[in-house]
């Protein structure tokens, strides 16, 4: 089979054949999936070299299909003029997104280069986080007079209809001066006789958010209502752009994963492709962190040293005990998590959520201590042993599932992130009770175990 | 304060007294987290008063407002009759959604009390699953004959204006005897001239999907294409429904949701409203085989017993090993998620993966154990106490990476749920050989070590 020279190797020999034509049929052929994995897999100056050989318009599909991180880097590699002009060809909101990623004075030489009042909106646009309305707004909006009649807001349209024909534009949107005065959803606009004032069809005085707006209070506006969009205002009413409900859960899906990677000790978004150094001191700085943790939680077994020396079989059942409490905790958590973000629980009230736990963690702390303990019985023929480990169990089972499903309330409430805060303390908690309870309870029954 | 009494019991009281009006209002005035948690509070039969008491849309909304279990547990206890008024004011995707949550009996109950065209519909929408384009649809659509005039469409569309107001309709659809033959958006019928026809402006053999297509056939197909929403045909080109990109978000968010639970042990989903029998069998049952994988692990402990006895200061780094092994691997699970859901690596690129992840384990391992053994032996004093948990540390890592970096792409090219699949296996083989190797090692070199 000629398959076996992968996708991009064929393609980079007809970048380095410098061929635009090959190169543009031979990437249009690929199917999407095919194309990203050939994209990414590229080395750093081949795929400088290719963005230079593409169309601007190729090449902003070619970006747009790369991890941000990726794409960035290639546009720093490229002469300032090209990389505008590439800049240029993608839709707003990703051209700020893209230049957020460089670093200030590579992100300013590619604005230098652009025309002035691009340059301005998009320096104003890289003021804005990616966690708020200015950030995952987009600035193409069809905005029209408000004196105008539905037949002039359609001829209006039909004028731009080169330019929003690409562009997901679901509403018009009349302004008095700047300032937004009406929505004309394109529907409204459709049904409206073209003799009437715009003024008298449109939806006057509209919802609308400001550019600061998060992302969180994005989330439950557009919960409470069935827009597409929103239109995004400064604090003097002017228009600055719209926020469509797509961008928003693409942030939302965004933080989900960062949330769920911070959990698990990636912090910042991590490639594979990126240097070997770079990734493992990232990966390290979280690990060290938590290697003190676990420290402290292995300390409680240090202190029984003289017990564990006179019982080695109870040596066996502490990561049992500690792992099976960090279960129960973690099924605590997700049942928290997932109330707060259905808002069918309040952070203040800890006490109720403590109390429905505590009802199943008595169930399954006492099932799961009889299990083990019958477990150690029968295999040490002890059954003071059994009685150890399977009270150590049940106990740490009420611990878990208090700490794992009050936790999360709390951080809400400090304002910390609760899927991060959860997990390592979580951990470090019951690890901790789990030798304590094992330990200590086998030091008070000891005659009786050894 | 007056608020001390909670929103519910206030909202209980109302119920009780059976005032419509005063029901009505309170219930508007509350914002809608308040909503959400008042509705969430209420005692079953309460809530089954209350949507009673309030019109049939209200009754809706509020539904609507609740999570899927409470929301059919709550329709399950009306009369059918008005169980089918209220489900009929619904959308027609979440009517199939919370049908589905019924029991058949409890559903056709319903069904048979509905006008008999729409019980029609709805039945052959519960037959799909949510996980499927079938069950993701709306069957809210305008469909015109493709022989119209422009003008006609238009007109077709004033017609039903009062019936689309609410849907968020953003294409008009032709059809040829019932077989989808063109699609008009909003847009191009706004700048059309009335006087064309529909057949010529409209966009011909529009793309479609299957009504079995998964989702995530439509994920790559929403990823690939900037459409709003896809129209979905039977295998006759019969027009269904359409599946709008909002609907898409909302089951992928489920998706994701539901795969972190079932990696934290929540299988089904938990609400604390439920019985505590319920829950408590939910969690236990997947604690259970937890348990079997955690004995697994600790039994390669009660293999080294002697080893132990002898070294009883190793008990204290088990944990330590095993931890940050677990730690290191779940780093690479992550990694190998993001890249696979990125598509920037194909699941059948294992060695690839394997040696990307050798190169930063090595560096880490060797790290970490670097550390752990300076920490064993300025405690312990004993250099070989170090080395030894130390090499068991470093070649620890390098196992934990190999596994959390390859184990999902072979979950994807087994089939497997890589979430699901990764987590349980690589903490019990990161435990395993976490063990063996410091318990292995230091039985070597035992004389220098007590």
């Amino acid at each position: 089979m000629a398959a076996e020279i992968p996708t991009w190797e064929r393609l980079e020999r007809l970048i380095e054949q410098g061929d635009r034509l090959a190169v543009g049929l031979f990437l249009e052929e690929l199917e999407t999936g095919e194309r990203v994995l050939a994209l990414s897999r590229l080395e750093e100056d081949a795929r400088a070299r290719l963005i230079d050989l593409l169309s601007s318009e190729d090449a902003a599909d070619a970006l747009g299909l790369l991890p941000a991180s990726q794409a960035a880097e290639t546009l720093a590699d490229l002469s300032a003029s090209r990389a505008a002009e590439v800049l240029t060809e993608l839709p707003s909101s990703q051209r700020a997104d893209l230049l957020g990623e460089l670093p200030d004075d590579g992100a300013e030489r590619i604005l230098a280069a652009m025309d002035g009042e691009a340059a301005g909106v998009l320096r104003a646009l890289r003021a804005y986080s990616d966690e708020e309305a200015g950030g995952l707004m987009t600035t193409e909006l069809v905005a029209l007079p408000v004196g105008a009649k539905v037949s002039d807001v359609v001829g209006g349209l039909r004028e731009r209809a080169d330019a929003i024909q690409d562009l997901a534009v679901q509403y018009v949107y009349l302004v008095d001066q700047g300032r937004l005065a009406g929505v004309l959803p394109l529907r409204e606009l459709l049904l409206a006789s073209g003799e009437r004032l715009a003024r008298d069809v449109m939806i006057a005085s509209p919802l609308r958010v400001f550019d600061d707006a998060t992302v969180d209070e994005l989330i439950s506006f557009f919960d409470e209502h069935a827009f597409l969009g929103v239109p995004v205002v400064d604090r003097e009413d002017r228009l600055l752009g719209v926020v469509y409900r797509g961008a928003l859960e693409e942030a939302r899906r965004h933080r989900a994963n960062r949330d769920l990677h911070r959990l698990q000790g990636i912090p910042v978004e991590e490639l594979r492709s990126m240097p070997v150094a770079l990734r493992s001191r990232r990966r390290l700085a979280w690990l060290s962190g938590n290697i003190v943790l676990n420290i402290l939680a292995a300390s409680v077994i240090a202190a029984f040293e003289e017990t564990l020396s006179r019982v080695i079989v109870l040596a066996v059942f502490l990561p049992i005990v500690s792992d099976m409490s960090g279960c129960s905790g973690n099924q605590a958590v997700a049942v928290s998590m997932r109330e707060l973000s259905l808002g069918l629980v309040r952070p203040s009230e800890v006490l109720r959520v403590w109390g429905q736990e505590l009802a199943v963690g008595l169930r399954n702390g006492v099932a799961l201590g009889l299990l083990i303990a019958a477990g150690a019985w029968l295999w040490q023929g002890n059954l003071w042993l059994g009685a150890v480990v399977g009270a150590a169990l049940s106990v740490n089972t009420l611990v878990a599932v208090s700490v794992g499903g009050c936790l999360p309330l709390l951080c809400h409430r400090w304002g910390l992130d609760p899927a991060i805060a959860s997990g390592p303390v979580l951990t470090t908690v019951t690890d901790m009770s789990g030798f304590f309870l094992v330990l200590g309870l086998a030091t008070m029954v000891l005659p009786h175990l050894s």
